[in-house]
């Protein structure tokens, strides 16, 4: 081995997401895949320096639940009933094959990156396709191959058998983990909920899923086993700690209880839970409280309809206000824990990701110091400018593992123009086929 | 007069927001201060011409309420009970002088302009500082100084004259257009509501307020006065046809048959309201339905934290979606006219501003084609991307009365990083002397 390459981010704001939440004036040095130095002026040489004065540097974010293949469907199924949203979605899923979901996860991973996401939970088929395209943009993906009953799905042959085998052919490569995904139990038999479970107990993998999400999903499981899901799931034995579920808007307190008790996480998607009137609201506050794993999630570009990270924060921030009548609820600093360090706990990586400290992967973000909607911007007000002011756009330069992947707000993996080119055709094509 | 100045941008996607809500592909020709053509290949000779190969071009966005001012304190007071707020906010306000507004203005029309706003309402006092900061930069303001009871400012002299002395001298001043202010029911007695409207009277100007943002305002002023602000204002005679107040959170669907029969309309600010916890939400498609002229505003940057009316249109979508439990309230067009021709309507400006219509005012904002935050967008999801997936950020090309104030994302009419850094400076400033 020869020796480390050193980069020097110089002179920023750097907003630490450590245990203490400090912000800290000064540098920030990276060694290979590692941050080595927080705070501070650095010394020594480096290979490269990158000039941060005046802009915000943070911890990569962490998207919790999305399906990035789904961009393809941005704009194309709005302000719809649930019943009629899924009608739609599924005449489109009937028709797509693993070259639409490769295109699409790249545009996904390319927004993702741009918008100050570099690490991503993924809840989708194909996933060997999203790898690649995660492979090929640098972003690091946690990809929960879906598990439901084989009468139910599209997917070629056994969901179950497919997840095993991505399992099984993904599971050493750099900045891919593969995890086993559930659809939920309205698709999801008690023989596969059960199946899904010992598979990850063979892998020593967690189960990432959806849970709570609607209504309906309540008051159908109810009247079908007599049990609310998670009463269910949990009589089951299913829940194993480390495992996560997205949504969970329609939780009580019980659940709550249940879920914090077994270790269970849940990844908060608010935009996508208005956009669609779910009309519960995670109970986030309590939670936390309780002590559970809580992340956030833009869940796909089809309910949302971009994967900005920073409008994720505020939106869960401004949902909880609002719905409790208390300003006071949810404030700047937890909504940011959310999409870093409470989400690196929630994917079972907090000693990995999820905070500027030594040690730590360097998954970095530095924002433009030249951006009026973050002036004035200090010490003091950090925290609230990213959870309130900044928007992806803002993101200047993104490091994955020490490796820059988005310079000067361009991504260093993917052409562009030619990606967008691309996927705009693809999408065309898609909805063509779909009717 | 010399021949007219030609602009043509080329071959965007027109949102031109018409009476037919028409999509177009093709050229917007610019003549001097007005549009000339819309849509097809434009023949001729141009001064200019505009790239817009596969971008988005729309009408400029109205922000019907802000306090633009305010954007120095941004990050200062947030995630308080509004008692707390507000004490913040006061001991501030009681600092601030007409430079302080001055630069805090100035920065909020850059940061309005460079995120696709080409009109603002503002409500404050020192509207010649900000009238100044707008001519500035380029934007076209709607300002209203505002008047409150005497024994509760801390505006020097009388408000009611400060605000009549700012309308004669700023009334015949091109992209200036004064209003007369009105605080809100808990600051001003009888006689000063009907001086204000008097004053409006007097000038031929409408009144822009707050009114009905807080559940204590409704029951402080029930248990004062034995009415509910709306009531009691429609029992004084004060509504006139063409005003407008800023929230209307509070309002019942009496209210909105008053408000709606008076002519009198309600900028409709869902993140303020969401972030100061207000609880209510207001009724827009109430008072849609019963023909209220409805737009849409930020409010000032210390309750949003940003001026984006991008985000806010996905705000309010979001927030009715959600409260109401249906997917179908307030869907993308109705979010973007709120934003467009709903602003014009509001303000009074129909005829001139809100659409890209022939003969209208060329206020015109032109995306950028690369951000894959928006693609794919085709005629059929154009609308939807603007509402649920543009930012601020996606702004390239901003026109107001034909003329660029913002070119390739920067503004043409201010030095940004000299603005920036006076900025922070005059914010830094400002809360040392706050204390």
């Amino acid at each position: 081995m020869g020796r480390l390459a050193r980069r020097i981010i110089r002179d920023g704001l750097l907003v630490t997401q450590d245990p203490s939440r400090r912000v800290l004036r000064g540098d920030l040095v990276l060694e290979d895949e590692r941050i080595a130095e927080v705070g501070g002026h650095a010394k020594g040489d480096a290979d490269e320096t990158i000039d941060a004065h005046g802009g915000l540097v943070l911890p990569g974010l962490i998207n919790a639940h999305t399906h990035v293949a789904m961009t393809l469907l941005r704009g194309a199924v709005d302000d719809l009933r649930l019943e009629d949203f899924l009608e739609r979605t599924f005449a489109i899923d009937a028709v797509r094959g693993p070259a639409d979901v490769r295109i699409g996860a790249e545009l996904g991973c390319v927004e993702l990156l741009l918008s100050g996401t570099t690490s991503f939970v993924d809840l989708y088929y194909f996933e060997d396709e999203i790898a690649q395209a995660a492979e090929a943009t640098g972003a690091r993906g946690f990809l929960a191959w879906v598990v439901l009953d084989e009468a139910l799905t599209t997917q070629k042959g056994s969901p179950l058998r497919n997840c095993e085998a991505f399992i099984r052919s993904h599971r050493r490569r750099p900045r891919i983990h593969p995890l086993v995904g559930l659809m939920g139990v309205y698709v999801c038999s008690k023989e596969t909920v059960l199946a899904a479970k010992e598979l990850g107990e063979q892998y020593q993998l967690p189960v990432h899923l959806h849970l709570a999400e609607t209504r309906k999903e309540i008051y159908d499981h109810e009247r079908k086993t007599g049990q609310r899901p998670v009463e269910w799931l949990d009589q089951l034995g299913f829940f194993r700690a480390g495992d996560f579920a997205a949504h969970g808007a329609w939780l009580t307190l019980g659940e709550v209880r249940t879920l914090a008790r077994a270790g269970v996480g849940i990844a908060h998607c608010p935009v996508s839970n208005l956009k669609l009137a779910s009309g519960g609201v995670a109970p986030v506050p309590e939670l936390l409280a309780e002590g559970a794993p809580v992340g956030l999630g833009t869940d796909g570009a089809s309910t949302n309809n971009g994967l900005d990270m920073f409008a994720e924060m505020k939106a869960a921030a401004l949902l909880h206000k609002g719905a409790r009548w208390d300003a006071t609820v949810l404030p700047a600093q937890q909504a940011l824990d959310l999409a870093t360090i409470g989400g690196a706990r929630l994917i079972g990586m907090e000693a990995q990701l999820g905070s500027l400290e030594v040690g730590k992967l360097a998954d970095v973000v530095v924002l433009r110091p030249d951006s009026p909607r973050l002036v004035p911007t200090t010490p003091e007000n950090a925290v609230a400018n990213l959870v309130y002011a900044a928007q992806g756009g803002d993101v200047r330069t993104v490091f994955v593992d020490g490796r820059a992947v988005v310079r000067d707000g361009a991504p260093t993996q993917a052409k562009l123009g030619d990606l967008l080119r691309r996927s705009a055709e693809a999408a065309h094509d898609l909805l063509r086929r779909a009717g």
